[in-house]
């Protein structure tokens, strides 16, 4: 049974090596789309980077085209500094649901990730305010609603793209895969549904009341994640 | 005005150089208490490892204690292969709420982090089976309630320890961080909480239907993470 969501069977293969599934491969996909969807539902990317020092991985807000995934960080950002011209590994998951097995050694969580691995490119021009919008508008679209940005706040800002040619996704769905001769002992197993959703928005004790919430904003509650 | 809660100030400098917070300094702390409310409350880690093919990051489940992160995995898993003895970052991010400015440059996100920096130990004997309870219970306690776990289960696992020593929150919270002159536009501007929820445990289908949800399953949907 395939776990991955997609209309097209996955390609056999990935495109390199490198970013080959090695742990349960058949809840992997290589294909493009399902990588995508992984990204567009998720809020948060974890980013790692190679120092002297040791890996480091840190938490960004990030964007993507169907060609790159956008990361951005103020100008004076370390991390993003050191990963301009290197190699990046980017990821992103989204945590679906605890499964409880009838032994904790087949306990495991369902989730949706998406890992990206490449060199990141330093972005600039036009292609950095573009960048910069995607990125804003990943969760919910305000850089049209808000005060436009400046060439000064755009100076300030550093934004690098990380190619999405070689990634992958996993997705893992469904209860525990329980031994045959645990199925009826006396433990309790299933699954327990993690939900990420929005609240209500909380406006700004300051904002003139004439200004309502935008539609889109608004919107956000009728989904989860 | 501190950001992260704590019945301690926090220590004014990092226990090293490595660990210490570059951006938003004010928001970040590096008391072993805030880094384990963070590590208590998060569900998954984003575990780094630099290798010969460029970094790369894995979500992983862990556990800890007041002195090491454990983190789990297949004894085939390659990427805890490669991190015993060898420096890793294991982050763990929870994300609180959408920040939105009145221009998108000061949007932002309200979350908690922490950073753990060491080199990864592997973990073996007595150790390796508390460190395994430990993990296992970590968000639900089910290991004392399963069916009890064999000496094959443990040696098909592989355990790493990370040292706690050096580490770092950071936490953001409230509203954006405006233009003092964009105040009085006709921006919307404010917070959309984002709430991470158990839903209603499902039990498997082959469950003999005595056996009972446990309770301190059910207790999780009491309490947001």
């Amino acid at each position: 049974m395939a776990t991955v969501p997609s209309d097209d069977p996955s390609p056999p293969s990935p495109v390199s090596d490198r970013v080959r599934l090695r742990r349960q491969a058949g809840r992997g996909s290589y294909a493009p789309d399902d990588v995508t969807a992984v990204l567009d539902a998720g809020l948060v990317a974890h980013v790692g980077v190679s120092t002297p020092d040791g890996p480091i991985v840190l938490p960004m807000a990030y964007g993507r085209t169907d060609e790159v995934v956008y990361l951005h960080g103020a100008s004076a950002n370390a991390l993003l500094g050191s990963a301009a011209g290197t190699e990046v590994c980017v990821t992103v998951t989204l945590i679906d649901g605890l499964v409880i097995g009838r032994s904790a050694f087949h306990n495991s969580m369902n989730y949706r990730s998406a890992v990206v691995r490449g060199v990141a490119r330093e972005v600039v021009g036009d292609e950095k305010v573009e960048a910069l919008r995607i990125i804003s508008d990943h969760v919910v679209p305000t850089w049209d609603s808000g005060r436009p940005t400046t060439d000064g706040e755009v100076r300030r800002t550093s934004v690098v793209a990380v190619p999405l040619a070689e990634s992958s996704a996993k997705v893992r769905t469904g209860g525990p895969v329980d031994e045959p001769e645990d199925l009826d002992g006396p433990w309790w197993a299933g699954q327990i549904p993690v939900e990420t959703r929005f609240g209500p928005a909380v406006p700004e004790a300051a904002l003139d009341a004439a200004v309502t919430v935008p539609a889109r904003i608004e919107a956000l509650r009728q989904a989860a994640r």
